[in-house]
């Protein structure tokens, strides 16, 4: 059993790693904290924790400092900024840190004071830091001290692109145009657990809009796992554009791309199949079998189903998955799985709840 | 044309009487205030206005006051207690007022401010002030100058019992067992337009609960309802116990009771037919028809079924509402009417929105 | 590992138990059919378990007729009147049968015969059903063979009526009076997986109603559970009342009881919470919390509130349970394990998804 | 007072047909088809019309044939082959024809029967068909006797893209390169009123996904509104692809291209409000303000927002409109405003219902 904590337990991966972790058969969740419910057990603020889990909130003083440099991997489940101000302590106390949010997921300084409007604090850190999509990162997660758990969108758009930009790297021809078209979907759950008039049942509920329109904060990480992460040995310009459904876990992206010639000889349903045929996580969808959100729905699962037509020469992957599982904490129990080499889909095996 | 100005216009009820009024053929709106969103136009806070309205936000201060004096009728779709402070210079300058809000609901000043935790500041104007039902009190309405617009709840609970009080006193038997149950749904826009955790979508979606489980605000009101209004000659005891439904409007009331021997040689059915047979806005649904909260969505409409079982001694009215309309701001436009002596379904004549 | 059969695996009850059954650690799933699917696999109706189950559909022919008396326990998940038809055969090769459908929890023909219209063809074998509500018979069905497996609405209202008709007896006095108001709401779960116009989403969301207002077929099932499982020694009369809330799953009773003046001498929380101290999966919440339907979500708990007012002689009593497991699959499991003397919770303790 | 009819009153353009007539102040509507409920009134189906139409639905016999040919305008809200089998014989009789299905859509007789997989009953009828695009199309359909009106994704589409191809052939360069994404979403209610699994509430509620993946009956409408009503010089790929989102009313098309230089240098917001300045259903949002769909819920409107981004050649507009009336019913009223040479907006003035 290793010794986990999580900082930050109020929110909605909050509470999505309270209950994976406490399912866990190798975890024991040793401290939990929130600055505002200091004290409060974890189960008066979530009902359905009770009967699962006696966690008492800690505040984030001294004490608990010093308590988290005791467990063996420390999520932090808080906003941006926030884990970054930690990690220097805790790694130097041999602790691994998660960080659900951004302080850790792009390398290059520059975007992420751009996008979080923010200075980083521990640039050194940050070079060490490993992105935490296990598919493609597994070796240096093993290795990692500290990782920066993927957004949610970018984890569908990166795994959605992968096996075609790694095609297009291998033949050193260009397989797709240029322009990639992510249309991506999110239901409200990702917006995170708060008080907003934006977000309320009434305003939000049999509606449906765009959002992040002139700009998300999840396109340079996207551009970044095609030109880092996958080394596209071709630039490609990527039109991002979220939206709001009325639904409360799920993402799906749909990623509109145009074929070239020699991308049309290629049978992209085989590829796909072939590159994730390894992947416990990864499920590509039979030919004519399309994805909903529901079939991930509270699972680590990821669906990807493909549609080819060389007539019009297009080209569509689409992405399924729980933006709070294989979104968020899902993801991040899996990338600890690989940390401390268990099992990889240990704890993450429970089935998609339908209906 | 009436000038009519509406005061704090950014909340649902709000927004519902601009669209009302903006399609009402004798009323321009005049004048529309708020605090918060002083000097923007209406259709910026709400783009489904735009090409309906142009009006702006006032703040409330000198100025827009003492426009307000130059109006017909001042409605007040604001919270609790900013009625009440405006009423005496409005009705002193000849204007009618039409709180949405509580102020004027309670004729008991112990009640008021017990259940509403403030101090009346207007004990005398309350006298005066006339409960804004129409189907009971349409003759007041005629002469009033200030009225308290019923609370959705009271509006369902007064009117579904209303044939029953009044024939049990006509009869001067008991018709019906003490004890009335009322088992009351509303959908989440009856919490108003707010940030608020716990009306999240996230929070309130696939999820049904109970609330005000120890005591809500509209019990005094429906037995004011039934002792005062009703002048019921028996004492009745109520239990309303009200639940929030994951749907933006939507009023139904479960009202249970038990038929006494006098009580079951009465065809219930035919009496409420007979009890409402003038009313435009009361549908008293035929035998085995129920209803369901759509076929009233954005109407003026209240329908009403009944089920009686001689066998078990049960009778069962079942009432249905659009809350922000006829339990709110399509009641206060039926009152301004009433006021006015304008044709009692001016401008409320739209069909429901279905589906 | 004991060897388990599914007759009926394409609703949404049958996809519960693939569910629950593959993650449960001592059964193995061995026979999966459906006259509609038969030669299907289960995970093309339902792709959320594609990694989960690869069991295919089987007609329910001679061959399976004959596989399934090879099984320790067969779930029907089946409509009303298939189980009866198959349970002599099974039952005489020793295997177990739990039905999820009405055929076996009316002990009285009559009413099985007037709510269900059709014939029993076994009554002899219905005398040795075991109604399966381990909380109340948990004796009973170690030992039994055949179980009826409640209804969702009984599991609410038998658990929620428990202790307080035990009291009754054990202090031989009326504690609250004859008549109780049961004002119950469903999601549309609770209606099947089936084509249908009136479940259709644009005809179900953002709207409320009631049905089976004259009369349904979990009344006579809760009123035995009062007669006959807790034998109350005083005559309670029930007003049952379903309504469809739109949401998936869950359920909420409102359990509304007049107390008399012995009853209200008694602290009915302290009563709940002794009377349900052992139960796993009854959770009787804390003064002052009331309960959500999604702090059950995709869970066997069954969470109880109390609200008890002296002052007005009022108790009510708020049940919540997802239709789906404590209120059908889950329930079943929980039957199944103290039938084959597991942990009665094995299989079963997954977190509530939130949200 | 025109004289109107309806066939095929029973889905919901039906239903949404007599809500509009019902208050238009031109029309009386006169008959009231339908083959499976002959006889039925139309509030016994659609309890929201109590009070608000007195409708008996009528068979297709000969009676009413007759009957249909002494009306000024009938409108067929039939399935796709209906309204071509009566077309000619009411035509011949003066009346005015408006077919909200597909027959008189498309002009290609090949496109028609490749994606309707029927032969049309009368091509040469075909011929004379207007295609209800008043924005488009208003000169001929002041003359029109057929109006075919245009499916729901087209009017955003070919709406949506209008000024831009206008542009583009007035400048006679190219302004967005070839390929157009079309990413468009729709409520429920677009799949009509009808017993579906796939449509059930708990199969569709929580949950999202796209469909018509391989190619969808609308790709070949938008394409010929391009092509020939738009009379586009240079050739214009479309990718096409609809979601279905967990709402009732609503569409939202986020139409994706890419800006050549030429395109680049134009200011296309400027452009949007310019070319639509007249047009009282078309609103262009200001700069900066985004649609969501329950802004024009139960409107006429269709509301269009641009975004340029000259930085990385991307113009994407989004547009959205309520399925049900601008996507159907509410075009089909507009049409006959048209073809009566009544004012465009009579009867379709009311204000969108929010929240």
């Amino acid at each position: 059993m290793i010794s986990a904590a999580i900082v930050g337990g109020t929110g909605y991966t909050g509470i999505e790693l309270i209950r994976l972790l406490s399912a866990h058969p190798k975890v024991s969740i040793d401290l939990l904290t929130s600055r505002s419910e200091a004290g409060t057990r974890a189960d008066e603020i979530f009902p359905s924790l009770r009967g699962i889990s006696d966690l008492v909130f800690s505040d984030l003083g001294d004490e608990t400092l010093y308590a988290l440099q005791k467990c063996d991997v420390v999520f932090f489940a808080t906003p941006h900024g926030v884990a970054m101000k930690q990690a220097a302590a805790l790694t130097q106390a041999g602790v691994k840190v998660i960080d659900l949010a951004a302080d850790f997921r792009l390398q290059s300084l520059a975007d992420f004071e751009h996008w979080y409007q923010q200075t980083h604090s521990c640039p050194e850190l940050l070079k060490t830091a490993v992105y935490g999509l296990p598919e493609l990162n597994r070796d240096k997660l093993a290795e990692a001290f500290i990782v920066g758990n993927p957004g949610c969108y970018p984890t569908t758009a990166i795994l959605g692109l992968k096996p075609i930009i790694e095609m297009q790297n291998k033949q050193a021809v260009r397989l797709i145009e240029s322009r990639i078209v992510i249309d991506a979907k999110s239901g409200v759950s990702g917006a995170g657990r708060q008080a907003s008039l934006a977000l309320n049942y009434a305003e939000t509920t049999d509606n449906f809009k765009a959002y992040g329109i002139g700009g998300h904060r999840h396109l340079p990480e996207i551009e970044q796992g095609i030109e880092q992460l996958l080394v596209s040995q071709f630039s490609q310009q990527v039109r991002f554009l979220p939206h709001l459904v009325p639904m409360i876990r799920g993402m799906f992206s749909s990623i509109h791309m145009a074929l070239t010639e020699a991308g049309a000889g290629i049978d992209w349903q085989q590829e796909f199949e072939d590159s994730y045929a390894g992947e416990a996580f990864i499920d590509v969808l039979p030919h004519g079998v399309y994805p909903d959100t529901r079939s991930v729905r509270a699972s680590n699962r990821l669906r990807i189903a493909i549609h080819q037509d060389n007539e019009r020469g297009e080209l569509t992957v689409l992405v399924v998955q729980d933006n709070l599982v294989k979104g968020a904490a899902g993801q991040a129990v899996q990338n600890m799985n690989v940390m401390f080499a268990f099992d990889e889909t240990l704890g993450l095996n429970a089935a998609p709840i339908v209906p």
